[in-house]
């Protein structure tokens, strides 16, 4: 072992992943094969992996705090769209050689703050040396009460739908992170480039929204994979379809100066991926209750569209034509 | 969509994942973002993740029956020594391009294969494409009684170690895959050769043993990475050392072929990895009813040493000579 580069998966586990395990009991310290976990009584376990891939779901080079961030808050956020609550992970380490010790302790300083900003632990894993890109895989544990977990494929005819925050920051912020001078020609200001960049670095599972969801919610997913898309999942699955208003989509000002520059941009917003916000279908009947309640958590949602009987997701214009996409959203086998 | 290659991650999810899942109503048909599982009443969950990549743990050209095999395999294995009964798993697929319809079916057939082997049911997943080698990241998860897993660290002095069938099998059957001609330097028949790749290509975890690992094991671990360091694992991990028997390690003949061409094959039994065999400490108080039970349930055990205070793994010789290891087995920023 040199001073610099950590050799042997005991030492990168004990020095550096096992303070992250601290907290839980069934992790047994990383010193076991296998974790334990129990589905509190009244609850189940709801259940997601969600890997991450160096130039796939992050650019080379970004900085090793913000993939430990991002490994974790992808998983996550799903959690949150099914109400869940956080417990733990198990995280598969895949790395292209032996690591240095700084960029170690800084993925694992990512991944410390993602866990006290989300309540979870680390409860296992694996960490392997292959040839390819860096990957992490990330399997991720929630409850919620028995029987409740908000599906994707209950939406109904009548719902209203929702989506929190705001949509295609994230798409903003990588076109920023490539081609910086685009922050000129947008004319946007430094602290809106700071932000948008952020957006799309440090995604923000939306767990403030859990107990809405749960108590309002026919159906709910996380937006990884662009609206149209995601929402088109929801709608296969319910067997329905979606009628959604262009001019309801809820936009930073940084994306508001996109559209105006380039239209183009509006219609990345409906599409891109990286939101992680929360796509909900609400019953009409709870609709109000639903919104008062989110004005006073003072959590953004947005009533962008509603369940209609049919197939397929249509985005309406103010000029009453549906707008056109050549692709909905992010597939990785066809982009 | 060709007739060969399949694009889109929903129809591959949808014709060759979904009936995995067919079986485990809490996987949603895979129409889900995520998936529910629920401890028994008085159980708890053993959960596991354990990623196969190719070029890795599995060679390039690999039949995809026997990627799909192993991939279950090794998670299952761990479950196995834990005492844990399976129960499901979540499977993230990387795959370098979109898969060709033939492949898929092929894999997908493995994986069913193994399913009914190991009696458990595709919970959920994920579907990526990105450069770099075939990967495949399954976590699974196993149940057993409250508190009753069996560790890693709690092997104490005095208890006698055992492990299941033959050390090596795996090794020697690796070695002919990659070097036919090995074959007749060894004089090994086709029947031999046959039997050792395929305990290679199709790790078989020791579920069998579950019910005496439970009653009579103080600790126990599978053997992935080679005998003399998964056992300097649980030695390190309940702090004491062992001796090892070299005359007592479980051999197949070819591998006694192997040990009399090249008496290095012995060191090679003892700590190349592949083996997923189960490594035991059973207290001395109980080491003769759990002998006379695996011999009523015909499953083969072998005595191989005893823990001993102290730290550390020795491999004792009949000339009272300890062997000497370079390494003693598979470490992933090492090898």
């Amino acid at each position: 072992m040199t001073d610099e580069t950590l050799r042997g998966e005991d030492s990168i586990i004990q020095e550096f992943l096992a303070p992250l395990a601290s907290g839980y009991p069934g992790a047994f310290g990383l010193r076991d094969d296998c974790a334990t976990i129990v589905s509190p009584p009244g609850c189940e376990l709801v259940v997601k992996t969600d890997p991450i891939v160096e130039g796939v779901h992050f650019l080379p080079g970004t900085a090793p705090e913000d993939i430990g961030w991002r490994a974790l808050a992808v998983n996550v956020s799903d959690l949150a769209a099914k109400g869940a609550n956080p417990v733990g992970y198990l995280m598969a380490m895949a790395l292209p050689a032996a690591p240095a010790r700084a960029w170690l302790k800084r993925f694992a300083s990512g991944l410390q703050e993602a866990q006290l900003a989300f309540g979870c632990h680390l409860m296992g894993g694996d960490t392997d040396c292959r040839p390819g890109p860096l990957s992490l895989c990330i399997t991720a544990f929630g409850s919620v009460p028995s029987g409740r977990m908000v599906r994707r494929g209950s939406a109904r005819v009548g719902d209203q739908l929702f989506v929190t925050g705001t949509l295609g920051d994230a798409a903003l912020g990588l076109a920023l992170l490539k081609e910086p001078a685009l922050a000129q020609w947008l004319g946007l200001g430094a602290s809106q480039v700071a932000s948008m960049t952020a957006r799309f670095l440090r995604p923000q599972p939306r767990l403030g929204l859990r107990p809405l969801l749960l108590a309002h919610a026919s159906a709910a997913m996380d937006l990884s994979d662009g609206l149209m898309k995601d929402c088109g999942r929801m709608c296969a699955a319910s067997d329905v379809a979606a009628g959604l208003e262009a001019a309801a989509l809820p936009l930073s000002d940084a994306v508001r100066k996109a559209v105006a520059a380039d239209a183009g941009w509006l219609k990345t917003a409906a599409s891109a991926g990286d939101d992680y916000e929360i796509l909900a279908a609400v019953p009409a009947a709870g609709v109000a209750d639903f919104t008062a309640k989110a004005a006073i958590l003072d959590f953004p949602v947005a009533r962008i569209g509603q369940i209609r009987q049919g197939a397929g997701v249509r985005m309406h214009q103010p000029d009453g034509a549906d707008m056109t996409f050549e692709r909905t959203g992010w597939d990785h086998f066809l982009d």
